[in-house]
């Protein structure tokens, strides 16, 4: 019996995303789709790569629309999660692609999102210390950010081995569509090939208190983040370049064993063989992670860097990830580690 | 019970592309590959985002290797494939990605490739009137060249119907994947980026006797080709803009008709909606081709534009497209019409 | 004495990129700023890549504010600059930067504009024959749009020499900054990059009746043309492939002599050595414009190719030459013919 | 009476960007042009941007050639430039462009480029404390790399004013005309285009002593660096992303006092207003350079970032502007601050 799948927000970059991986799923039936602000046209007119949804209309967001489906994916924007969740009753798998609930804490909710804390759902990421036991059977699943996703992948395992200091700096690059689909003119084509700059700077950007979280329970004890995020001229992608004091004693061979021992079994995570450096063409499309690490001895800093898609494995991917975990279908079904590239 | 395929030429990108392609095919178990120059080396060098087979390794191009496969797929240099070919028997299914075998008269061969002509195979453009007939079963395919699969594909419908005058002007702008992975000072990204230049102009091009022997069949009479292809800042795609004379009495009618009647139960090649233009984002990855024709009443010409994947319709697509039908197996079998965008 | 320069609409591309050459002008001087929406805005801000204008502030675009200087340079939507150059007197030299005075047939204007025609001024093309007379001590400039300076640069010698049949056939790629500032879902850099698409084809692009206003007029009869635009992945840049067929008894000795009798004193057009191709990178952010032609003899076809930077000849270049010819200063003045590359 | 200046190595980006900058300087005359392997060529097949220049030659590299010259800028390979500046003699100003005297410590030389260390020369950035006057005058310099120079320019002021701690952690965006001219697999326009990757993490790139001696200049005592350089999809262009925890009673007031004072007087360095970000684009083609720098006190670190040309300020650039210094002319001349942007 096939899953049925409803899309909210059917007309977006993530709400598109999810909808590709869904129907390259063997146990997924898609069903309705959503959008508010583009109710009544065809999808093929506003996501014209997905031919076999060409002649689908979307409908306006609402619980009757979404109501009659196993799962329904949310691609909102922040703060209107909540409000569908609660009306879809608690049967239902709620995959909330936005960043409503991903924190645990009421106050950095309130700091960095301005208003009222909505809860907190099970955690997304599957590769964390106990999150599979966490997503099975759940009917609630926050799908983490894609920069909390590529860092989190880069420096948790050096946090669960406690060889790094508690203190990280990360600068990552991601390509435009991180920053959506609604026209804005510093996000023009004119603007943004050719060029790489900073946004968020100083520990602004809504992602940093999800890193700190992350990065935090890895090593049981508050870690500090100093990050720095930067659009790039590419459509999709994210390289964070992670790095963290050692701690004393440390080698080379401990880091590389920390993150033998943590990425070994992961299906989506591959640690690279020395001297191979992650790209993020390697992964396009995918939900594949590359990592690689390198202990700096000259500074005494580990410096762990990863490339993911931030669609894919950074929103949609992980998100069809883990509700195959909460439905208990095979982990891997339907996703794919292969990157389109060149 | 797997078909078993090898691939000659797997560190190039049509290897690499035929290689993304048969991972997701269900009938199909990836055996022996092979590159001489990089004979021996991991692909998780070579091919970095073809993560399930990155610890394989090259072999040497011999009948040795190559022999007990029931697929052969030929991405070599050109010249190179009829040797192969013989070592490996009739009853061996042999697809070449290059161009030895496309073309039906032996003096253009000799003009445009300055060797002796190695013969005429199956055309591999399933699309064509009597393609599949001729594929189904057969031992050899040649596989079309990318800018001939694009401008055959927008322009057959007008031919086969006879709506158009016998000259086509055909100017088609290609990513840079189309002119392969040997590292040339003109194709560096420095070069590349930000630029948009033609090469072959003047009927030079090597891809100009395969379209006018395409065009020309489907017409039933010579058509004489204007071809110039360009060189665009992207990695993938190829956007063909084709032009001809409407014959007297054609309308917008007659030129709708006859693109709906050529392409109406075609699984690959989508007929857009009136209005709705082709762009290469939207089968970037994928084996759709997009195609939209108008005829400008002001000038008296019918225009058919073409988006198409270089690299898969374009090549390792339309290759394993090709070999489905001559297997028996479903021709969409592994092939996807969903691009990944954006 | 220095020329004091006014510019309406110095928050777009064009009054950026006037403004980008009238700073290296060494006769002119830049006066009042102007920006509707933005009014009141630091250029700083708007054009951060002008850090000599950082700390100028946007005013209200209203004949007060221009009043008091040599030129203006008028980079409006279209429809709006009839009126600014009414007020500003018949003294002051206008240039106009939009369509408005372009085109010589009232019925052209009203079909593709939708409103009444203006009239016309002085066409600001001076490679055109007796265009440099007609340029000469003029207070009213037209200057020519992007796409038919890149075409009639490369097709009017063909047609002054009477060596190429009266219907043209064009497709154009342009980088984004030709189509504007003001953001759009269709020019968000996640959907152009990676992407070739074409648009306003079968006739209707804006440009079509301006090109065949300029090749009619070096015909010396109606020259048809059908013209289809592409938006390719870079910020600047036009290249224009155009062709007709020759006449008959046209030689490739015939072709290349009448290219270099029409641009062998041109001080921005040059033809290349045979053999050698335009590409849009080598006139990036100069004036220059790269021609090459050729005669593809096995269809009878003159093909021409041009390459130029849309903003800067294509704009804000060709207005600063129209300039220095109606004030007399020496046409090279303050414009350059090396590009940025790579 | 002008400067004569040759250009050895003038077919490779350096050169060509070092001739584009020349061509625009008053004071400048351009003589000899040298380039080993392309020796015979004409100069508008190589650099097809210079137009001004097609019909000049490349000659031979050597002393007779480059003889008689007032300045010679070598744009040669790591390790050639010692051999040459002996015989031009102590009267000619040479620029060394390349790597070959910019280190102070044999031992660094050495173990980064694996050959006998040829000497110090005076270190072509002007901005940093003492250097003008050690560049007034000089026959010899030796221009920083690109990297160096941007991160330098964004770190010397906090290091000059004692108010970070000695341990920096960078991060650095480059086009990929930094990697050169020469042809490699990596640097294919399919390869880099929508790519991000990083390469010589861990303290391997050469240019990390480099930063190393600037910035323990800047504090009076060793700095240590983590410097990891990436390479982004675009022909051209640095940020650099420093960052370091700030001494104890250090204030987001103290911070921005640090970089007014350092930057106030500076022609190129441009201290942007709170606020604005440096983006690449905005310094495209020219000689200036973004900074903006602000205290996290989140996590107490002082984060500054800077935006350079990588061939213009980074390279070409800074070598005009030292030899500028070196001659007696004013430090600005024929050098732009203005970016070609979009």
């Amino acid at each position: 019996m096939a899953v049925r799948a409803a899309v909210a927000g059917a007309s977006g970059y993530a709400g598109g995303e999810v909808l590709r991986l869904l129907l390259a799923h063997p146990e997924v039936e898609i069903g309705a789709l959503t959008g508010n602000s583009n109710a009544g046209q065809r999808l093929g007119t506003l996501q014209p790569h997905l031919l076999p949804l060409a002649d689908r209309v979307l409908q306006e967001t609402t619980a009757d629309v979404l109501a009659g489906h196993d799962v329904v994916f949310l691609a909102l924007p922040h703060g209107q999660s909540a409000a569908v969740a609660e009306q879809l009753g608690p049967d239902v798998l709620v995959v909330d692609m936005g960043a409503d609930f991903r924190l645990e804490d009421a106050a950095d909710w309130e700091k960095f999102y301005g208003s009222a804390h909505a809860g907190t759902w099970p955690y997304g990421l599957p590769e964390l210390p106990g999150a599979r036991a966490r997503l099975t059977g759940t009917r609630r699943i926050a799908v983490p950010g894609c920069y909390p996703t590529a860092v989190t992948l880069a420096l948790f395992p050096a946090y669960v081995a406690g060889i790094a200091e508690n203190e990280a700096v990360i600068v990552a690059a991601s390509g435009t569509s991180g920053a959506g689909k609604a026209p804005k003119p510093n996000l023009l084509g004119s603007e943004v090939m050719g060029s790489m700059s900073p946004y968020g700077v100083g520990g602004g950007h809504r992602h940093t208190p999800e890193i700190v979280q992350n990065l935090s329970a890895a090593a049981g004890a508050r870690v500090s983040v100093s990050f720095t995020p930067t659009l790039a001229p590419m459509p999709r992608g994210i390289l964070a370049t992670c790095s963290a004091k050692a701690k004393p004693g440390v080698t080379a061979e401990s880091v590389r064993a920390a993150y033998e021992k943590a990425l070994a079994d992961e299906p989506f995570v591959h640690l690279l063989p020395e001297g191979q450096w992650p790209a993020t063409a390697s992964v396009y499309g995918s939900n594949a992670v590359q990592v690689q690490v390198v202990l700096d001895e000259s500074v005494g800093r580990i410096i762990a860097i990863s490339a993911i898609d931030n669609l894919a494995k950074g929103t949609a991917g992980g998100a069809v990830q883990s509700m195959n975990i909460a439905l208990g279908l095979p982990e891997e079904l339907g996703l794919s580690t292969i990157g389109v590239a060149p």
